[in-house]
């Protein structure tokens, strides 16, 4: 849906929820995809969200299990609770069982369990599984529907038995499996449909699969969906037996969560931090983050402390320390976009990292010599002081060096000791080329200024 | 692959490739998916690149067609250079149809038109029909190779139809049109495998379909088929004509480029810069955002400047300069963030703009005091000043709530003027934060000390 008209809907819906009129409400929204109604509440207060998610419920069950799958799991959570146990269970069991487990351990612990054992068998079982996978892994995003029919099947078997099976969500490949359920290979739907009915499975199926294991990183099995153009991709669990299927679908909203999770962890941000948080929770999820920064941020006026007489004596140094501080900060946060960048789409390993290295420190260079240069020149006609522009040049051309080398090195170094390499590294960069810039220009103005002016 | 077992590879293939054995090569690669053979070729130099190329071309032209696809337009541009025209026609009749633009357009003038006339008529029409769209929409990514057929077919036909077609890239759904080729529904393959053989397409098909037109921006498309869960989506002329469909792969790389340059963007880097780049090629892609950056930077020297009398006679001030600028950036590169990203998602439209405002606004006059009050207590601790953390606490108070109103007011200004919401953002806000910063720390400095200490 087009923002606007998204506007439109959400302000006719809000009208109809405030006159009590709920049957055009239900007109109103009958005809949109669970996703644009997600939409609808996002701009929804909590009760205009509880009020229109009745209504859904009550005209079509599953249309409210769809919204429920598609909404963020916090406020999944909010409307579930409202409801009673049974009508909780039986949304359950049409929700695909690999929405669940985020929507269910939001929920109070007796409630989970109540739910859990309320539930009939088999889905309680799968959702109970998918919750005992690591979070992030490919176990806990995979789901538990999809065809995987025995090697030795005929085609026209085949198509009796997945047309047993019903509607499966992920329904882009039949696995072929041998008898203790290995997979051993692949499918299309479309080369099923195309071959003749005494075929074996065997016979016409891709040998040469790629799966991914249930405790892999749910970063790594999108990076593998991504690089080789799948749909979907077979997860194997540790005895190498099918147990599950993540989807692309499941695999952007991986990428989309990642790239959100990069850029925020390099400003230092929670990366649950959303617009639609209160002003209160947001709060209290940056203020850690900026405790943090204002101990990073006070290693620069030590430095300073340092040079107090210097200032005193030549208090032109102080009007220029805010610039070399900004633009080591500027150049090295280039650098460190480059790097988190790089290893998000898997592609700097060691090898990369040397070559990386050696390369930024070459652009630190050149950049400052050129950046240096002109500043040393634009001081020297406005304040006639060669030694003024000398240092200037200098402390800068060290300063974007420092910030190569460091906007290279720390995001690496966190990935090194298994820390996120994006986390706090602009923080982190800032706190040095802060203080190696004051140091620089402070340092260098000491020397020149006493000994030569 | 896993980037240990990519670093053997790669080492092992150089090793053949210097000692000239290229049975060997091929087969160290020959049953390596296209997309690590594209990896593996990331970590060569031009020559052992072509080196492989070659091996992979003479062995199985199929196969090197796939290289080619999935390599960066640059590399892959590169490598077709060297064939000759007959070799490159050929080979592009084996790629599909929407990866040859980027390629082609690398390409000199005069071997474009000489590989588009020599073509045979249908793909060469096909490709220049792709380099008709403007770049970055719909039109540009999409794929001309699906299933399409007229709503009056039955399902027996239709199987027949498909089959006579042979191997098509987007093959998940099948399209139903009326007899001007206006899409009227759309059926998966599963349907059609499951429905009887004499059912007309119409009375199976879904009508509901979701589709785009050609000039729809790539990122618009992308976020349909993430925020719908599809795996393709039907491209409309302006006449309402089915011309392809853009498929989930491709919404990958959409998703993941925009994610590149978002951030990219924030802290002023070319979307282009990459750490494969030569440094050279990097210094001059960077070179005039450090430029920009220097322009920015020279604001806060000017604000200084006036301040040199109060620095000369309260010193102490200058040594919480860096202070006051850092936490200024810092807290405003957080809001930027979460706007930049927002907007980025699609969830950011002027309704929210509007509570979101009012919402950072209260996080950071909320963060100012506390993190004011913190240093004011600790400041008045360390310097038994009580002007001092009055002076610091009220600068960080202030400049933190600038900081969340050009953090929020900044991208969603760009966005206004139609311009990146994430271009140099983080520039312009450290542009005001710096300013601002040291205009109230001097400023209530001069006051405070000048009046009462």
């Amino acid at each position: 849906m087009k923002v606007k008209s998204l506007r439109i809907v959400v302000s006719s819906a809000r009208k109809f929820i405030n006159m009590g009129s709920l049957p055009r409400l239900w007109n109103l929204v009958k005809n949109f995809h669970a996703a644009d109604i997600s939409s609808i509440m996002d701009h929804f207060i909590i009760r205009e969200k509880l009020t229109l998610f009745n209504v859904i419920y009550e005209k079509d069950k599953e249309k409210s299990a769809e919204v429920v799958s598609e909404l963020d799991p916090e406020d999944a959570a909010l409307i579930i609770q409202q409801l009673s146990l049974h009508q909780i269970t039986e949304l359950f069991q049409i929700i695909p069982s690999d929405d669940i487990p985020p929507v269910l351990q939001l929920l109070p612990a007796e409630l989970q369990d109540a739910i859990l054992s309320e539930m009939e068998e088999e889905p309680s079982e799968e959702v109970k599984e998918l919750l005992h996978y690591e979070e992030e892994t490919a176990g806990r995003i995979m789901s538990q529907d999809f065809y995987a029919l025995n090697q030795n099947t005929n085609v026209s078997d085949a198509i009796t038995a997945m047309q047993l099976e019903g509607d499966v969500e992920s329904s882009f490949y039949l696995y072929v499996v041998d008898d203790d359920f290995h997979l051993v290979g692949v499918v299309s739907l479309r080369r099923v449909l195309f071959s003749r009915p005494n075929t074996k499975l065997k016979e016409i199926m891709t040998s040469d699969v790629l799966f991914v294991h249930t405790d892999n990183d749910q970063e790594e099995v999108a990076r593998s969906v991504a690089a080789y153009n799948l749909v979907a991709i077979p997860v194997l669990d540790t005895e190498n037996v099918l147990v599950g299927v993540v989807t692309v679908d499941d695999v952007i909203d991986v990428i989309d969560k990642e790239a959100t999770e990069d850029m925020y962890k390099m400003v230092s941000l929670d990366t649950s931090d959303r617009v639609q948080d209160s002003a209160f929770t947001s709060l209290k999820k940056r203020l850690p983050f900026l405790i943090f920064s204002l101990l990073t941020a006070s290693l620069a006026p030590f430095v300073v402390n340092h040079f107090t007489e210097t200032i005193e004596k030549f208090v032109t140094l102080a009007i220029f320390m805010p610039l070399v501080m900004a633009l080591g900060g500027i150049a090295g946060n280039q650098t460190i976009a480059i790097i988190v960048r790089e290893i998000a789409l898997g592609q700097a390993d060691w090898m990369t990292a040397k070559k990386a290295l050696g390369k930024e420190l070459l652009v630190g260079i050149g950049n400052g010599l050129i950046i240096g240069v002109i500043l040393a020149a634009v001081s020297y006609a406005l304040l006639q002081n060669p030694y003024m522009g000398l240092i200037l040049g200098l402390a800068i051309i060290i300063n974007l060096f420092v910030a190569a080398l460091l906007g290279t090195l720390i995001p690496l170094f966190l990935k090194l000791i298994k820390l996120d390499p994006a986390l706090g590294s602009v923080n982190l960069l800032t706190m040095c080329t802060d203080s190696i810039g004051i140091l620089s220009l402070f340092g260098l103005g000491t020397f020149f200024l006493k000994n030569l002016a």
